[in-house]
């Protein structure tokens, strides 16, 4: 860590402000620059500290050296997590997809997808019982019943089921129903359900808030793993910027970067990240070229009749399944193994 | 609501499109552009008929005339919405201040704090017993005994009350020994928690999202309100934008914008939205002549020996003394009454 | 086009304004909503006629339906502009690779630099004579004499070459050495230089401004079509957001939307959209997933001992000649060419 | 300066680094820490060292502690600029307000106008007579004529006046005709503007780019100032960021920051940076607060029937005068003079 001082500060207060970052058991190194006074601190520093001493007068800045995560960062678990559910392996070298409506429906409709998600290829079949709406006269999902008819498919056609999860209490249910749990973007700091998740040992799949930075993300999996759950996976759906066209701009360098940085497998959501079904194909070949451990893909028979939202960015049956055997070409010229 | 086509669509499908938007109730008519048909739709739309159609094949756009939410807009509620709590009116030609820490600490300091806000000329203590917090490791809050602490301080000073409330199973307990309650920037679109907060009635103060637009932050006021409490005020805190030298990028037009939007008084958060102390008084001055109701502002008397962080941009009691002078001159001049 | 007016609006306003538009030789079908008057638009409006309107009183917003730009446009064009330079064809399903230095140093160091790139496969050198710096104090190139030593080493070794022009005055002397023209992201609004790039038929690489939304971009190239020059290819860098751990953030999604709206080659530059060496080869391949017609990439041999700032993204020339041995696979997977 | 090493990275490497850091005449002082080496540069370093360091292999970060400015810091020029035309102050403690139309379109028309600003107590008219376009086909501006009307309007009134210089070949022409030039967003950082624009006495009122920060604002302006023109002022006209009910995002801190970074006069352009006329008033008071030194203001008589556009934030001139009446209480509140 390294303080920055005001210009002109006095001997004195330097010699505070040291005091002050000794006495927590670290060793701080004053340099004197043309402009600055620099203070260096060696030693394990309380995650504290940093913002004790940004708070402190005379102080310009403080900036962090090292992580602020250690579960999450590679530096302390240098190979790749595999999560293993039911035979299927997500992270390393494996290649996940999973596939499904925004939303569960009705039971012959998500019975209908899950046999055209497993026809295709996929592993996982995703669908919403509990949707988070931005406001309130919106659908909000069909709800419990919704995760019954979904186990049930996913049963049926021997897929793993993937289903969000929007707060503490329904944790439990949802982990009863479905194998793996997703936390929305807008909830990837509800701490809270960070924490709640961090009980149970289902893998969760944890978005990236829309405008969360990577470290930001990578310390809201550390709450998870902290809390004992160590089978997180991480998904890139895109960022919020100044460009409205697509809804949202696909961040495909997250990918690499965020593997570089942690040993979680980083799933890739070109449905919600470009919100056009027209880039979905394109973008699933990106980012399995940009190095994703998997995809998380938006499918539907029939967005006309559907009363739920978001089928714009949903792909045909048959667009699905020509896309997955593209993958399958690709996904070996990536050193991934998609079966 | 109007319906922008593809290029090239045939004349079958316009039809099946316009039957679709029929059976819900309304009007549709269409209009045949050089390039693109559009589809106008008359008469009161279901809120999901938009997502709906944004989801057909052959739809390029669906654009919202009307507004989304309706107990937040003004358009339906033309006169300023006044709160008052405990004989302090908070809206209209009224100007108010909230000051205090960033978290409660100890008896000690919430007491000295408390006396120092009212001896200034504040009407509100702020201070936080629940912090959320980006890193599992940094300091959560006092909890409810920081609650006890803060009531007592404003019972004994004459002060209201307002701190954060993170989760739905803490509402209770928040509103039982605190007047406000506020919602923070992360949770703006943790429905949950906005649903619980409909079925009270404290006042709350609603932090805008750090990335979420004007509409966003108006429906979700909207799940309060369309829950059963009318007291709802709005936070502007800054935004997240590429500028990184202030902490956050104060929006102040936001506040004129939601005034003419909305009924809801908005209060203006200089603290957070610059994150530096020497930014804060001149903020708090721009902001009331952008028109804001009111203030919330951090001071603390040692920041230097604070557990807490934050407060880089809390002012010192003889700054915090000093703006409240000065702004009981500026207001007037903006029209609002501030004693 | 549609006119959307305030609420409330009169009916001698609305008439007022269906005179303006009427007027310029349209039509305006007028429509009447619950909430808001609609005005739309029908006949080959002047592209003055909606800034027009948006400056009249009583008018809330006005909503293009069609393009403002023509030459760029898919629309007017539907096949692929494919530029042919000394035999190398750029566009439709040609892959292109340019590599070389951020900036031409010495005689020696760029005749290396080409051998290299020739060596690997490419078919375009790259190397900046003039730079564009954010102070004045920094390197600002070397100037013609670099460009002179790039033409020889373009000759000797058979490969085009791109160099970057930053002033209307310097266009034509570029033009004599360099094969293709660089429009940097800070220039791609000085329309004075996209003007006179009009004037000439060396192909131009137009880099979208980095906070370039997709339509000033296709306008920024429809300034260069306009005058007279066909031959403009994109060039992705990416954009300004608040993630700061990349330079950029790289909006590959970018790729297949300007190659729906346009006809023009597009080209991806990882090495200034992610700022990092250890993201390029990745996010290379990502860009030819997504559908990039071509590369530019940064390459060095030693960058420890170079002037010119930038080569922290550079690839040394073993990484370079794995990644073209890589892209010549992956190339035909996505329907392109390599060789 | 501070060089933030990989980890792992070895003792002959970094011995490297020090000696390429050594050479260039200033000292380095390496520190070990936990995970990372640290080597701390005291001395005036070079400004193309930074850059240097950061390309060289095993380097993971550069933090530059000094600024990259030099005439533009507060730093090296304690007290405020006041740059004085023809009688009138601005900065330090004055208030300037200049008014006028978005584009000079008849003699009548700024001549009008011209009155209308007077008369209300401003001292400098704006105009445009040429205008920057996103696309080519909307007008661009009336030209050289334009400024010749302008000219006279100010001279018959006793007005300053201000105009946009697009293009260095015509600062001459504009610095004949107009008292100030100014440099708009989109030419931020031409350098071959600012350059020519150092070779003038005319003040040059810089607006910042919708995408600069700080730092390369300031840098922009020490590219006049390096050339040889001391008289600069800033003018903040909103960032672009992902709200879009505002044309842009008023960034109102901006005008404190650099007002604390910068001895340079800081002008506020609340017409741009709301794009809307019902916001202006409000703004441009809220930018006095703020300790702007001054305001620029569109004004037009006829928006119905102008045929430039951008009216959609002009205000008519009753608006006009009735802001500067209230602008001339304001104004001693903060300080400043308006007169």
């Amino acid at each position: 860590m390294i303080v920055i001082t005001s210009p002109h500060i006095s001997e004195e207060r330097v010699a505070e402000i040291v005091h002050q970052i000794e006495k927590t058991g670290v060793q701080a190194h004053v340099s004197r620059g043309v402009d600055r006074t620099v203070i260096g601190i060696i030693g394990k520093a309380d995650p504290q500290l940093a913002e004790h001493i940004r708070s402190m007068r005379d102080v310009e800045n403080v900036i962090k050296i090292s992580k602020s995560y250690k579960l999450a960062s590679r530096d302390f678990h240098p190979d790749d997590t595999i999560i293993e559910v039911k035979g299927v392996k997500i992270g390393g070298d494996n290649l996940v997809v999973m596939g499904g409506p925004c939303a569960v429906e009705t039971p012959e409709q998500i019975d209908e997808i899950a046999r055209l998600v497993k026809a295709a290829g996929g592993q996982v079949l995703r669908g919403g019982a509990f949707k988070p709406r931005t406001g309130p006269y919106s659908f909000q999902g069909i709800g419990i019943e919704g995760l019954k008819w979904m186990k049930e498919a996913g049963d049926k056609y021997g897929l793993l089921t993937i289903t969000e999860v929007m707060t503490p209490e329904t944790v439990e249910v949802c982990a009863e129903y479905a194998d793996i749990l997703q936390v929305g973007t807008r909830n990837m700091q509800n701490f809270d359900l960070l924490r709640k998740l961090g009980t149970i040992q289902n893998p969760v799949l944890l978005k990236r808030g829309f405008s969360a930075t990577y470290d930001e993300w990578l310390n809201a999996a550390e709450y998870i793993l902290a809390g004992g759950n160590p089978n997180v996976m991480l998904c890139e759906r895109g960022i919020r910027t100044f460009e409205t066209y697509t809804r949202n701009t696909f961040d495909l360098a997250a990918i690499p970067v965020v593997q570089q940085l942690s040993h979680l497998p980083v799933i890739a959501d070109p449905s919600h990240a470009t919100g056009r079904r027209e880039l979905v194909e394109t973008m699933s070949k990106a980012s399995v070229a940009a190095g994703a451990n998997g995809l998380i893909i938006e499918m539907h028979t029939d967005p006309d009749n559907s009363a739920t939202g978001d089928g714009v960015q949903s792909l045909f049956p048959d667009q699905f399944a020509k896309l997955l055997k593209e993958l399958a070409q690709l996904a070996p010229l990536m050193g991934k193994r998609f079966d």
